[in-house]
């Protein structure tokens, strides 16, 4: 609890209505879009501008009190829960697009414009903001650069990551920075715009953000591949690469996967084969026809079982939508859903995912598999109920041996969701002690007395699965 | 001087013929491509292998003996300058290409590898590289890397670091660690590859590289592109990019620049225009013909006194080398050529080239510009004669108010050469205290002891133009 004279020096920042201190305000902050995690933060605080942000972090970081920025709290991996308790920061009111700049392919905008309206803005005027992570109709992009969220068109496009080009940012000393710019080429010293995207705001807190865009590809199309083995799918995908084609998203989805969709959205898929490939290519006309033509192709010679072009872009959206309904169609068959994030190189797509299978039959879990087959992200996801404690306990198993093949592979233990609580014990394994050190050094360079996001990535101790705290 | 019991020592890590300590053999060492810099080493050490590495940097930690690795030399910021004497770590015996890896579209490589043999290596597969930094016949792709180097193709397809997935490197401990991979998508943890690229030497030794490759693209076509006043040529490109094409490269020479490189390679170019542009664009065959006849359209319309298509592949190639000779040709005219790396944002490279137009009449000195109008990145030379204290005053003055100017207008002190020696002084207006600060914290979590590449990028002082030292 904090004491009553910090929060009305808080109040004194933003105003009355930009503090949060009531048990029934706090409450949906205790919580973020992973499961099995809480934890009750002391005082939610909503800052307007960059000089507040300042100034709660000088305050926090004199009295030594946790900050946990946030968004929309979409994130998959517990980086948002405030297990010190301490302030949440909430920056949804960071809310504008203040340019899109036509003539340098630049957009810069507030951390809290949720993703799905940046998407909009920049595409009513021809233009293509790519990373486009599951949760964008509500997450911010403030949380998207903090998590570095991927999406579906990470193999040719690529992730967050590819698309920040300069950034504001608040140091805990409450110091006002800014990095990088609307330069196509920077070399001038290290590269902390790259830095500070995806380090989940342990570094830095984000107050506005340049993003780099693109012309909008001219047009786009999908193709859905049906396979009676998962290795079929996997090698076409393989081919497809191989045949020096980069569609724009290759998603799959296994046969569990496949069935719970179809209930929840009637789309009439086969039942009788082990998964299918969404594939969808943009660019012009004739490549865009050319490639999917040609994909088509490579997937009958590989012995698909059955491939169907979208006939009209409508078609191809609802393919979409299914792809996207995935978690959604999931979550309603237990009470508990755990989507998890283990990604290979794309070559060992179908070892991994016969691995998955094999791990959740040893443990007796229910398992589905779907993700993106294109850049070998795969979301193994676990329906499960957090009440029974004997299942909990065999499905973390599952998971870290999932975790451990992933990295046997030559994978890493996250592609897109982040570190966050989830995966802080599996990071060590992937980076190995001399990397933790080094991480450790560059926490300790930004925010000596470790008060952004405490608890989080490269902290000590593992993290507890449930962990509920009442200030 | 080392002593000679350090010296026996290198030479029992590398053997006899691993070690170089004559005055002679150092000579080679004591300079870069870098016009007025100078300083000897005490010795040069050729390492093989990782392990060597690993034990070299344990030796020199120990002593506190500086290490400035180094590739091939070509840098332009003085960047392998051993200004306080120490270890020149040449690692171009790291030359060896491990994997060319198909399914996965990565290279596996040794950081001695000449970048040009890296292109000949992956095309021969029909895999593209695109980094093609105008040294690429020379350069290591180590110095590459380090430098995050540049080259025509920055507006399409980005510049050195996003292509470098993986890496091995060694800290100054000897620890040798490993980040990154062959995953597209991995957030498991701070992105320690990114921070590597660019970092000039002075945070670790790479001592392997893993790198991203496309498929090579269908076609290519060039246009050449005369106008009469260089805020024409500004607008065609404003105007290409307006209009959702993104060539792959968009080179400007204004007219001092081209009547030098006329001279030299004969080409029969204009002699009453002001500016030229040459403008490639790849991909597929139909895309490649509407993008290119849409540039010739907009630059018709945009007052160009000239546009010409390449007839053959072999005509686009020379007007390609036209502008690869640039440097070369210039610095024919005068004893001393300074090519500098003033970069701005795309929208600002018309009035950018002006100011430097009007900032050489003003010091009295020979400025020719030529550079990446597409990505902003301009390469103002100077020539001059480094005997003349009074002329090489003024052009230091030029440049500084270059610098200025480009900052002034949203842009950054180096696009693509790096910082090294050349542009420390510069940094601090760049980064601000903030940013030095945090670039200093950067260091001292790698390098402690501030063994790697001393007196650069984020060292205190301001460089000294010529530095000589004799061990």
């Amino acid at each position: 609890m904090l004491e009553e004279q910090l929060l009305d020096r808080l109040r004194q920042i933003v105003g009355q209505h930009g503090v949060l201190s009531q048990s029934n305000e706090l409450y949906a902050y205790s919580i973020d879009a992973t499961p099995l995690l809480q934890s009750m933060p002391d005082v939610v605080v909503l800052p307007q501008t960059t000089q507040q942000v300042s100034e709660i972090l000088r305050l926090a970081n004199e009295h030594r009190i946790p900050v946990v920025p946030r968004g929309s709290g979409t994130n998959l991996a517990g980086g948002t829960i405030p297990v010190h308790g301490g302030i949440v920061l909430n920056m949804t009111r960071f809310n504008q697009i203040y340019e899109i700049d036509e003539k340098n392919l630049t957009v810069t905008l507030g951390p809290g414009v949720v993703t799905a309206q940046l998407h909009q803005a920049v595409e009513a005027v021809g233009l293509f903001y790519p990373p486009d992570p599951g949760s964008m109709r509500i997450s911010t992009i403030g949380g998207n650069v903090a998590q570095c969220a991927g999406g579906m068109r990470g193999l040719k496009y690529g992730v967050t990551k590819d698309y920040v080009m300069g950034l504001e940012y608040v140091l805990p000393t409450g110091e006002v920075l800014r990095c990088g710019g609307k330069n196509y080429k920077d070399v001038a010293g290290y590269d902390l715009t790259r830095l500070l995207v995806g380090s989940e705001g342990t570094l830095a807190v984000i107050t506005e953000l340049t993003l780099k865009l693109l012309p909008m590809p001219e047009t786009k199309r999908q193709l859905v591949v049906f396979c009676s083995k998962m290795v079929d799918a996997a090698r076409i995908v393989e081919r497809t690469v191989a045949a020096k084609i980069i569609p724009a998203t290759m998603e799959f989805l296994d046969r569990e996967t496949m069935k719970v969709v179809d209930d929840y959205s009637k789309l009439g898929l086969p039942k009788d084969v082990a998964a299918m490939l969404l594939i969808e290519q943009d660019g012009s006309e004739e490549q865009v026809v050319r490639d999917v033509e040609r994909i088509a192709e490579i997937a009958r010679q590989e012995g698909a079982v059955g491939v169907e072009m979208a006939k009209t872009p409508e078609d191809g959206a609802k393919l979409m939508m299914a792809r996207r309904s995935a978690l959604a169609a999931l979550s309603r068959l237990r009470p508990t859903t755990i989507l998890e994030d283990a990604t290979v190189p794309r070559s060992q797509l179908g070892e991994m995912v016969e691995a998955v299978s094999r791990i959740s039959e040893k443990y007796r879990v229910q398992i589905c598999t779907f993700g993106h087959a294109g850049d070998g992200n795969l979301h193994p996801t676990c329906m499960t109920d957090e009440r029974d404690r004997e299942e909990i306990e065999r499905v973390e198993k599952a998971f870290e041996e999932i975790f451990t093949t992933a990295l046997q592979l030559g994978g890493t233990i996250t592609g897109e969701h982040g570190v966050g609580l989830s995966k802080m014990k599996y990071l060590p394994q992937r980076v190995g002690d001399g990397g933790m050190a080094l991480m450790k050094g560059l926490k300790a360079a930004f925010d000596p007395n470790g008060i952004l996001n405490p608890g989080k990535v490269i902290a000590n101790g593992a993290p507890k699965r449930v962990v509920v705290r009442h200030p």
